[in-house]
């Protein structure tokens, strides 16, 4: 069997690096023929040196002339600017795009590698949240396939394979409740960034172990989980299991469940989604149920957290609210890793936004891109006059919308 | 779609009369064309007049002229005798057998159902612990499906759909432990028959909750797993699960597992089987696993549970072993249930017919007929004597055999 030809956008960042180890672990299986990561630094130029891709892209021009400059010994066209990770996503001899951009700047190159027809193994949640319709109605129409790389749709995609669609009866996220899960509501104002990144379970990249903390990432998985298998925001339930060992669950209509569990070590899931329908030899220790004795499930607490349930709000809302939801939510994260905003005022900032916000139609990628530049703008001015904190907009849900 | 044709082998045991609760539920899926029972006593008369099967059957002769004179007002033709389930079992008319009689009983007329050419949804798990080789020869022969009803083996079934059969690494069989698990070697010889009829998570027969209690029904399933999935012993392991929501479990090349949950009612696994691709929407109350809190996982204990031990020693000794020990363990099992003996004496028996014998080939019905006779007369030889309970005897692997 040939090859299969990856392009990874992100190749950088978590899921990027771990892409590459399973690349370098299996080199009859895959071969790398396009990189993109958003700054051209050191480690970028040790991976390029090391794959040898045909195409690698940064995000600036002057980063990409820095790069050239310093690869001038390796054959590898090197690409520069806001659009030239879609380049990438759509060079002709990929059989694979690795969609790994941390955040909304994940969106675009994705959607440009669906259109050449390329399917794609999406770690980018945000392409599902912030243009789900677009995204999906894209996919169906260039019949291009999306293979989660996110543990929980990796494990309900996993548990789904053989099973009838018509007998889904709902999917269950498990959440690991992040490193403030046993801390009571009034703790939670004096955590510190460094409580924030030390995830109890999941080794991630600093954005998302953040979400993890909040819950909204939970909340971003329900709307992607409603995108990629179809299924309306009262069919995707989220249970708390602090050990990650269950990574999700799906109910059938006979009341049986499949639950896909492993240790928690991201090559499981990216494997999967390179290798589908395959499964690759992988030398990670196996899960030794006997010894780790017992797994725990709890309710969520929206009191506590209440993340998740902006991200039900947003996905019940439709149209660009979910892309305004993760808009906020990335700058308010950005505030705190910055140190200029405690942990309870990002959940507040999003609040306040998701409260100030219209629900409009997200047709077309401009309709997306401007709700997510409003969003930003807007959660910028909460967040510079501290007005979160206040905590009593509510999400307007507009009429006039059907998503 | 036309409703499928059901013969039940076994229909007033616990599986058998689930069966007709899921058939009552789903007139329009399912019909009964054959009934099969040990006895024809009011029960059976009850079923008969209640699902108007074309042919039904009892173990006597006498029996069944008793039955023909109770049910003359019904048009349903009444056979009787040692063959006559099997005569049932190959009605032309069926299109799915379920094959739920208890024992060594069941395997005569689930070979024949075979022979004929029909599916098998099978509950009784001696076919396939005394018989696997030549059981699922034939069945590959008259391109016959077995799809199991035990609880544990559908699990395994449900995750394995749609799974490469080359990637399965493992398969692990969850055990209750039985009501006994918590109690201390000296506190088993104590224990009385209503003790062992108690299980913890599961309504069963009399015969497979004393073979839960000793984790025999454990040793029984690695064998019956063995011949399902095509599996070596190494590859089939045990744990135990004290809440019965993990049914099985299935361990794949990347370190990825797939479990079947759900809540301990075995109308699950039967309609699965019955349903099989589809699967129906059954009344069940869900798993909620919130509310259950807790699940744990241990490793065996052979020193308090040896039976386990013996069904992986009779599996690879191959031949008749398999048949030797299932027939020395109902023999050891209806003493138990009679009063005759004590509980550990259970496991002492079972050791020291499996030690008196001589493992050989079993290529045809006779030499397993043959083999289930010999340890039958050795049990009762043995329970007679009282010569359980020195428990010095091995298993002899006879080097002669190739299973």
């Amino acid at each position: 069997m040939a090859a299969k030809r990856l392009i990874i956008l992100g190749s950088t960042g978590s899921i990027g690096t771990a892409t590459l180890d399973l690349v370098a672990e299996f080199p009859e299986a895959f071969e790398v023929v396009g990189l993109a990561a958003g700054r051209g630094g050191d480690a970028f130029e040790r991976q390029i040196r090391r794959v040898r891709p045909r195409v690698a892209s940064v995000s600036t021009i002057e980063e990409a002339d820095r790069l050239r400059a310093r690869l001038g010994d390796v054959g590898v066209e090197i690409l520069g600017g806001p659009g030239a990770a879609a380049v990438v996503a759509a060079q002709a001899d990929g059989d694979l795009v690795v969609s790994a951009i941390v955040g909304a700047a994940g969106l675009v190159p994705t959607l440009a590698a669906i259109r050449a027809g390329k399917p794609i193994a999406l770690a980018n949640k945000e392409t599902l949240v912030m243009a789900g319709a677009l995204v999906t109605a894209e996919a169906a129409r260039c019949g291009v396939a999306i293979l989660p790389i996110d543990s929980e749709h990796s494990a309900i995609f996993q548990a789904l394979g053989g099973q009838r669609a018509q007998d889904v009866r709902r999917v269950i996220l498990t959440a690991s409740g992040g490193p403030f899960w046993d801390l009571p509501r009034r703790r939670l104002d004096r955590v510190t960034r460094e409580d924030a990144l030390r995830h109890p379970t999941w080794s991630m990249g600093p954005k998302i172990t953040i979400d993890s903390a909040t819950l909204m990432n939970k909340g971003l998985e329900v709307i992607e989980a409603h995108w990629l298998f179809g299924l309306p925001a009262e069919r995707i339930d989220v249970v708390i299991h602090r050990q990650s060992v269950v990574h999700s669950l799906v109910e059938f209509c006979d009341g049986s469940m499949l639950a896909q569990m492993g240790i928690a070590d991201m090559r499981g899931p990216i494997s999967y989604a390179l290798a589908h329908p395959a499964r690759l030899p992988l030398r990670l220790p196996p899960l030794d149920l006997a010894a780790r004795g017992t797994l725990t499930f709890e309710p969520p607490d929206p009191g506590r957290f209440p993340c998740l349930g902006y991200g039900y709000a947003a996905l019940k809302a439709g149209g660009t609210a979910p892309a305004v939801l993760n808009a906020a939510n990335e700058e308010a994260v950005a505030a705190f890793l910055d140190g200029r905003i405690g942990f309870p005022a990002i959940a507040e900032t999003i609040e306040r936004v998701l409260g100030q916000s219209s629900t409009r139609q997200a047709r077309t990628l401009d309709d997306i891109l401007l709700a997510d530049g409003w969003a930003r703008a807007e959660a910028r001015r909460v967040l510079g006059r501290g007005e979160a904190g206040h905590g009593e907009a509510r999400i307007r849900t507009g009429d006039e919308v059907s998503a």
